[in-house]
């Protein structure tokens, strides 16, 4: 046989689910998109569609909502670590499973005036309103005895209006970019960092308050840094996740550079000065880097805060 | 000659302009998206080609970055009216302007605490993280003479976990659906409200307390009704607007059902007590309706919220 | 009551339905997407939430997925008739039904040349690949007399890489374009154009004739035209389908401005020829015109085109 | 210092470049997106924001539409090598130089009856309409030795309406799926493939040819294998690629599979026969998969297909 089969995963991807939990009069939401994705002894199914060692995708779907039941969701991470449990120890042509979720946030609605004295409570407590602001990812790898925990975020869109530079840089004949001393820098962040947490035997981090805080630092390092080129940002962004956060040992970004340009006003004898833009679509600078705990291995892949 | 020309307009669209304004060290920001449409003796340029008659396009994106200069950018209502008024008294063959914008909401990052010790403030002055959650839209019409301003969001997403009903309906021969008397109400609110200001000689509303009211006035509605159907909940988040600003004379919602299924568990040995939904994509119910105050006639276009 | 209900609608929207018809071994396939809105006595919904008047959107669901058996799918057009013509005779609270639907096309995948020998045909009978291009759509509106038929098309891409100029326009004090002899002109065609079969009486048009001669002839004159603005171009294109097809009496088009702009090489001591193109995004002009058959009253909503 | 840098690499992204060749009154027509993506001695602008080994993503930009005069584009593989052995051998501090070309496809418009008898050609030879169906992608990376191309495409959307089953599964507790016996089997490709192609000194591959092969053999093995699992229809599209052309050593696809339910219409007295289906969105099953000539290591990555 000339050809030969490498590696190969399937699932079940996107499966929408919404677990309303119940605390009397006030509920709480969790809602996620669940992709699944299992491999093992899967010769046989690409090579004579022979499917006994293939738990369906639909199987792995219906998984989800069961487990929403079962297990409720705590966060999605540690929804993500009963779901590829599961598939590893219960199936034994599963190897390895790689469960990947999408979080999106939701607030409370205020109660209006009239009705916060009849309810007594300043919220509605089972209204919500979609945060918007970024998604929240993480992906979660078994394979029957280690864990590979990476959470994220993209889509959280930032801005400085002041404090960026960029000068001294390379010039060949095809450079005619002015150097600038006082520009706007922005970006779309999209980011995954990697628990060093991998063993059952490990305490577990909490995952809930461990993402409130890596947001938190990630922004702040961002607004705090005095910038002379977006990588120099986005290294202060990640030392200061490594930093801080003690269950992380590897941040991955990738930042387009969301250019804003000073619109030329003389034409019109109007002078700009810093404060008409032009928000460009494309193209755009993309600066991506990993930062690692010193003396770890990098782990996650070039390609993944591309998705 | 068999054939004729009927409405037409033209401009430029999707002008992006970011206006940041600064006061000493604290900076404010304005992101909009401006569509400028234009009309009036447009004859030639459509029958000849002749563009005697034609500003063009690049004209008004120019416009558009000379005025956020020039006029600032207060609202993007106030904005819109500087340039529809530009137009139509400053081009003779143009009779009528229609401006569009969108505008994107940005929050000021927060300081960590050891900075806020030091810089004595809570925020970076110049940081900003983008909302997220809805876009806020206008629309502002001019013909020389009366003003038509419509204001509106998009992409508002919005649920209530239960107090939700639907039973009672027409059951034909098509019909499976079984009566609900506690489910899910989620939509994805697209509203636009008009004004009652037309002309130059009323006093002006406050534009960006009239929103930020309505939106208010909105979501309470949304989440203080006990629904039978989204079209009475669309009803009182209009009539609710109505009663609580007198600017307001006519609101039109496209709501789009955001069905939320309970799973069926059962099959697993297991209730599903109002806890996990799978959330469907498409189809889905799509309520539009219009609410106008006594007596007004309405103005605001059928296909206009569905944009 | 201070508030009153306006114009209103509701239905299923983007009801998916494939159709396969077997014609022994050579299959044939519809994709269409179904959108359904009613209109009629519905001011209790709203008011009171009463159902009692309301058939289900679940219920129109339904009907689209059992019309597709009942009565195949001949057209889009066609298939839209029964089903408007179903909502309003079959419920007498129903007073008018609109009816929208997407069709994506698709084309055989050929047949190997061993393949080919062996079952004597050069293509798969049951084998297909989307077609790509554009998206067909169409709007059928029924009040239970009248008939009004909107067909269309959307994502049409076009280009001419010359035979386009642009000069001789109005200059003011924001001008700063300069004129142009020989230029790309690109657009993404969403049309809309309106049928005179308005009645049970009257012949009914070939809608999938119809359809492939109206593309044909817009993509003819918008290849043929020599333009001297876009406005022409549209024109053109709308004339020569009035004039081409009788069954048509008006034609509404939206044409962005895919702007190309020359790329300036001298920096680089490069001549750049009309060779090298930068391809932008936003902002667009926006060029948006009716060309009705001369008589006849226009009916196509200015906002339509723009969907 | 605590924290280290790892892979990191900077450039512009989404160049989007028309080329224009013509040839008498015969135009031809390149109409790409190119990404610019370079590493190597990186360090210092990272660590403390010093350009000096630095060129700016605006010169990659500049560069890119230099190159399209100079060297003009005959294919995008062609291209990216251009620009990749420019950007490594012309710079001290690039060891490695990544592009990504998206490439849309155009088709010429024919000409109407009338004008083809007046200028004796079928097409009009400057204007030209958007092909729609797959993009074309490729990747050319350089590290001054050694090539790397992988080229591919994605959202090719096929379907067959017969030939596929479904069954002899694993069962577990949350299995509730039927086994099919006859259904529909739909896919949006996402293909990359990888040329031996690694060295100057081997005989290039003819770029164009090879895509319109690999695309044919691809749809065929699609249409003519008659399908026990998705998984066994992709291994066929796969080795048929890997069989019949010598220039190309792996290919992964990403399979999602677009599911198309047959719709129950038996509550309404109707049979459905293998005709009427539900196009579903989400949830989907996902199948990827690498295929390897025999003796080659892997070198696409997993999540590549998946971009």
């Amino acid at each position: 046989m000339p050809t030969i089969l490498g590696q190969n995963q399937y699932g079940k991807a996107e499966n929408r689910v919404v677990k309303i939990t119940r605390d009397g009069d006030t509920h709480h939401i969790k809602d996620l998109n669940v992709s699944v994705a299992l491999s093992g002894d899967m010769e046989d199914v690409h090579l004579s569609g022979s499917n006994a060692n293939v738990l369906p995708t639909d199987t792995t779907k219906n998984t989800v909502y069961a487990f929403a039941k079962e297990y409720g969701i705590e966060s999605a991470e540690q929804f993500g670590i009963h779901l590829a449990r599961h598939f590893v120890t219960s199936q034994e042509p599963i190897h390895q499973a790689r469960i990947r979720i999408e979080e999106y946030a939701w607030e409370r609605i205020e109660t209006s005036d009239a009705n916060s004295k009849f309810i007594g409570a300043d919220e509605v407590k089972h209204s919500f309103v979609r945060k918007g602001q970024e998604t929240r990812v993480s992906e979660i790898v078994y394979d029957g005895e280690n864990w590979q925990v990476i959470s994220g975020l993209k889509d959280l869109i930032v801005m400085n209006s002041t404090n960026s530079e960029f000068w001294g840089y390379v010039k060949d004949k095809y450079t005619t970019l002015q150097e600038a001393y006082d520009r706007i820098l922005a970006t779309q962040v999209s980011a995954r960092w990697r628990f060093n947490w991998t063993d059952d035997e490990q305490r577990m981090p909490n995952w809930e308050k461990s993402y409130e805080q890596v947001k938190k630092h990630m922004l702040q390092a961002f607004a705090e840094t005095y910038s002379l080129s977006l990588q120099q940002t986005l290294y202060q962004m990640g030392s200061r996740i490594i930093n801080s956060r003690s269950e992380i040992d590897e941040v991955r970004f990738s930042l387009p550079n969301k250019h804003h340009f000073l619109v030329d006003l003389e034409p019109f004898g109007l002078k700009n000065d810093n404060e008409v833009y032009f928000a460009a679509d494309r193209p755009y600078g993309l600066i991506e880097a990993t930062i690692l705990r010193d003396g770890v291995e990098p782990q996650i892949p070039v390609d993944m805060t591309n998705l």
